[in-house]
C-alpha cells in the first residue's frame, strides 16, 4: 500500500475541492482529456481509482460514473486478467479533442477579424440558430451572432457584414461574462494562488491535481469565448486565472501513463 | 381669362394623375417646397387655384388643405387687399428644408461608411429607437439599426461596430424596398416616360407639372434610404425614375413667383 498522504498534498486538494460540487463523471472526462487522450490511451481501474478517490470520490461513484460514460458512448472498458481498464472511444476522443485547443490555449489570441450575422424578426431566427451552433458564434441577442473571420459563404438568408471597432455595451460583456462565471473564475484563482508543492510528487499526485486543476479551468475557459480585452467585464480575471493554470501545470509535468500505473500499484 | 388648356397639357395631367389618390394638402406641401420654400417667397391664392386646379382639384378643397395646414402649423396666410396670400411658417419651412436635399439629388452616392447599433432583446429597444428618430438610420429588424458614417459617440448602451462588405438578404431588400414602392416607381417611371413638352409653355403650367412630378418623386425618394445599389431588389428602377424626373424638371426651368403671379393673372 502507499503511504499515508502528505500534508501539503491534502491541502491542496481541500483548496480545490471546496470550490463546487464535484460531478463525477465530468471529473473523468476532464482526467481522460489531459492524460489519456492518445488513441492507444488505456487507464487501468486501480489508476483511476487512486487518482480520484483523493479528491474525496468514493470508488462506489466511480462505478457509476464509468457506468454513465459508457451508456453515454464517450468510454470503453475491457479486462485484462483480474484488472479492468478504461479508454476513451473514437466519439468520446473527438468530443474530448474539439474542446483541447480553448482549454489548453495558454495566450489565446482573439481573431482580429469579425463579422455579424444579424436575422429577419421571426421566422429568420432559424437560419441564425444554425449558424449559433457552430464554435465560431456568440449569441448577441435573439436575432445577432457575432462570427469570427470575414462572412463566410452560404449565409444568404442573413444581413452579414464584417465589422470593426466592435464597442460592445455593458450588457453585451454581461451577456458573454456572467456574474456567476467571474465569481467562480475569481474563487478559483484564489484557490490557486494558495497552491505550491514540493520537489518530490509521485506521478499519481501529479495526476490528482493535474485533474483538479483542468477540470476547474475547463468549466471556466468552455464557458467564455475568446474576446478582445475590451469585451471583458471590470471584474473578469480569467487571463490571470488562465495564467495560474499554465504556471502549475508546468510543475506538475504531465505523467506517461506507464508512470501513473507503477506509481498506482506501489 | 386664361386660354383653354391646350391638348399636350392635359394629357400631361391625365399621365400624372392617375397614379395615385393625390392628397391636395400633401400636393400644397410639394408645391411650396418646390417653388416657395424661401424665406420671403409668398404665393397668392389665386396662383395657387391656377396652379393646382388643372390637376382636377376644386378651389373648395384647397381651401379646406390650406385651413388643415394652417392648423398644422405648416402655412400661414395673410391678406393683402382684396387677395390673400400664403407663405412656408419657419416650422414649415424647417420641415421642408430638412428632405430637400433628398428629394432634389440627381446622383445620390451611397455613404462609404456604415456601421450598426444592436440592441439588448426587450428593453434595450427603447436605445435602438432613439437612433432610428435620426434620418440617417435605417431600420433593419426589431433589434437592429444600419447607420450611415462611423460608429458617433454616446451609443453606450447598443453594440456598436463599423461595418464593411455589407450582404443584404432578400428580407431585407424586401424590408426597404416593399413591393408596393417598387409598383409605384414603375408606375411612375412610365407615366414620365410617355411625357414631351412643346417648346412654349407658361409659367403657370409649368409650376402645374413640375409640381406633380415632384410630387409623386417626392413619395418615393422619401420612402428609401440611399443605398448600394447590391441593396436593391431585382425589380427596382429607382435609379432610371430619379434620371428621367430630373430630365423632366430641366425642361420645365423653374418659374419665378413674379412670373406665376403674372402668368396667373393673364
Amino acid at each position: 500500500m502507499n503511504t499515508a498522504p502528505s500534508q501539503w498534498f491534502e491541502a491542496s486538494i481541500a483548496e480545490l475541492s471546496h470550490l463546487q460540487n464535484l460531478r463525477v463523471w465530468s471529473i473523468i472526462v476532464s482526467l481522460f482529456g489531459d492524460l489519456a487522450q492518445q488513441p492507444d490511451a488505456r487507464i487501468s481501474g486501480t489508476t483511476l481509482t487512486r487518482i480520484i478517490t483523493p479528491m474525496g470520490i468514493k470508488p462506489e461513484a466511480i462505478r457509476v460514473a464509468l457506468h454513465r460514460l459508457r451508456k453515454d458512448g464517450w468510454i470503453e472498458s475491457t479486462r485484462s486478467g483480474r484488472a479492468s481498464v478504461h479508454f476513451l472511444t473514437e466519439f468520446g476522443r473527438s468530443q474530448s479533442a474539439a474542446v483541447t485547443p480553448r482549454i489548453y490555449a495558454r495566450d489565446p489570441q482573439p481573431p482580429a477579424a469579425w463579422h455579424l450575422l444579424i436575422a429577419e424578426d421571426g421566422s429568420g431566427q432559424t437560419a441564425l440558430e444554425e449558424a449559433l451552433l457552430l464554435p465560431q458564434y456568440i449569441s448577441v441577442n435573439r436575432s445577432t451572432a457575432l462570427g469570427q473571420g470575414a462572412v463566410p459563404e452560404g449565409v444568404e438568408e442573413l444581413f452579414a457584414a464584417n465589422v470593426s471597432q466592435l464597442q460592445p455595451p455593458r450588457w453585451l460583456q454581461a451577456r458573454l461574462f456572467p456574474d456567476d462565471l467571474i465569481e467562480t473564475c475569481q474563487a478559483l484563482l484564489t484557490a490557486l494562488q494558495q497552491l505550491s508543492f514540493p520537489a518530490e510528487i509521485s506521478a499519481v499526485e501529479i495526476a490528482t491535481l493535474r485533474t483538479l486543476i483542468v477540470h476547474h479551468w475547463r468549466r471556466i475557459a468552455l464557458r467564455h469565448p475568446d474576446l478582445p480585452s475590451h469585451f471583458h467585464p471590470e471584474h473578469w480575471v480569467g487571463p490571470a486565472c488562465r495564467a495560474r493554470v499554465f504556471d502549475l501545470l508546468d510543475q506538475l509535468p504531465q505523467p506517461t501513463l506507464q508512470e501513473l500505473d507503477q506509481s498506482a500499484s506501489s
